[in-house]
């Protein structure tokens, strides 16, 4: 199997929108922005054994290498339209390229997200994606525009990727837990936690209420904590965050030994892709009524003045469990 | 070293474009799209011992990763505008970055082409680079318009990057000539060779002057008759090129055994990133006038029908050399 051969086996889309005047096939690929909007543009990459275990299948690969992506647009409050993929392969490996492109294809076509064109190259298996997407000019969610007062919120659950990574890792899961009962339990958490980890959902449907209320958004990618201290720092803020607050899945609990590991996970564990995001006051009850039966988010804080010197985390005693300024810093090279 | 300091240091330009919303540091970056333009894209990945020689500068490679995704603008007759870098790194090699991103910047700038995002991850040494530029609307040079008639030229001299190739895996590059004065000219003609390899000229300043003119182009980077079979393909033409018009350098010249080797490296070497293009006869007086003293461009033959079975290259004496249809068929997975 050539390269032509593989791509039209593996990458090729069942029909063009309109939007793209030329996609593989040419030099570059030519497409057409809508009048009024601006292009959302962010590239991610994932190395084997770095990025995802080196067993991990390849659908979820292919799945994990766009939703990475798509992460990115929803935290801006765009809409996915292309996409390119540099895909660096040791061999052709024809049942890898068919899970890896089924996973791919099901996801970007489930978000309307159109493959434009991309490289493949031989050398350590490695996926290069370039998401880009529009948005109404001017209404990008950035993350310097958190005033004091905005309620911080958070979708869906925070912790089951760390959890999922953690029983991929750990030898014997039920060590803790003996009779047969909690082990099919811990089994079926298992499996739903690893799926967090493998197969994100990247919250575009979420995005799309959001985007009309939020001051400012980003996805939980490197943990709950470190993630909130880029909105922090970016907006000249602080934040009082409650740790009870925080949502728990019952396959995270299932998994942890008790409470304060649970926690330990949503706050720092990464890979959740989770969107993360302040909501103004005046727009609260608002945002509530709207999003209620449509998304679940869920308030764990708020904003406060960084002269207060509030960057603190709560226990269920309204004690300080930790201060989030330990958490600055760490930044990734990307956008 | 984290990674905020490395972009920080490495990754970070003078001033941001107006056209540029948000860049570095935050999901996505946000570009707005002049009016009456369309987005024209490409990804090329460069992999360590596969794209180029362990070996390489790093001010060549990162010279390089810009300048074949700048000859893929250059091809469509589009202007560079915008680029996002996704650089895996076995390690923070300060001496190595500098130089890298030293090679990258200087290309960059000089074609005002701004970094707005990217992904830095660990694992074996590669580089993808995602170009954005913009074109008229529906004036981006395709492969599928080429008509029987139209002359075809390339740009510059071709075959050096191969002579280079050819040079730096040689251990011994005056084996056949064995006096002095030859071995100072080669070993001058190897460096001027060398460079074309690592350090290729988008043809960005030509591309300019040949979109009005042109009817097909294509960068040259897997070999003239590679690249040529592409543009007879998508627009249905036979060719018949004279290869005793090939544009070769005096430097080739030097390097080679005789006429055929040039002729053969002129025809079948990769990585010159050479426009190849056809210029419609009504348009060519005209292009030529233009186009003289500015750029150097060559007529290497003729397109034809593909009826006339002339897909046909011609010696010194008119006789046939070689037939271009057997190097149909190759092809990458890039746009």
């Amino acid at each position: 199997m050539d390269e032509f051969n593989l791509i039209q086996k593996y990458f090729t889309w069942n029909k063009t929108p309109r939007d793209v005047v030329t996609a593989v096939g040419d030099d570059a690929a030519v497409i057409e922005i809508p009048p009024n909007k601006q292009l959302v543009t962010s590239i991610d990459t994932l190395v084997s054994g770095v990025h995802f275990p080196e067993n991990t299948p390849p659908d979820a690969i292919g799945h994990k290498a766009l939703a990475v992506n798509l992460s990115d647009l929803a935290a801006m409050g765009a809409s996915p339209r292309w996409f390119t993929l540099a895909l660096t392969l040791p061999e052709i490996d024809e049942t890898w390229l068919e899970g890896f492109s089924a996973g791919l294809k099901e996801l970007a076509q489930q978000h309307d997200c159109f493959l434009i064109g991309g490289d493949t190259t031989r050398g350590p298996l490695s996926i290069s994606i370039q998401v880009m997407g529009v948005v109404d000019t001017g209404k990008a969610l950035l993350r310097s525009d958190a005033r004091v007062g905005d309620k911080i919120y958070v979708t869906g659950t925070l912790g089951d990727a760390a959890a999922g990574l953690q029983s991929i890792f750990s030898k014997d899961n039920s060590s803790n837990k003996n009779n047969n009962k909690k082990s099919v339990l811990e089994k079926e958490a298992d499996k739903v936690c690893q799926k967090h980890l493998n197969m994100p959902t990247p919250r575009i449907v979420e995005s799309n209420i959001i985007k009309h209320f939020a001051s400012t958004c980003i996805d939980v990618s490197d943990g709950l904590l470190q993630d909130l201290t880029h909105i922090l720092e970016a907006s000249g803020v602080a934040a009082e965050l409650d740790s009870t607050q925080l949502p728990l899945s019952s396959a995270l609990m299932t998994l942890v030994t008790d409470n304060t590991e649970a926690t330990q996970l949503a706050l720092t564990g990464g890979d959740d892709y989770e969107l993360l995001f302040t909501i103004p006051e005046s727009r609260e009850a608002n945002f509530v009524g709207i999003v209620k039966g449509k998304a679940k988010v869920t308030c764990i804080g708020v904003i406060t003045d960084i002269t207060e010197n509030q960057n603190t985390i709560t226990d269920e005693n309204g004690n300080i469990l930790t201060n989030i300024d330990k958490y600055k810093g760490y930044n990734h090279f990307h956008v």
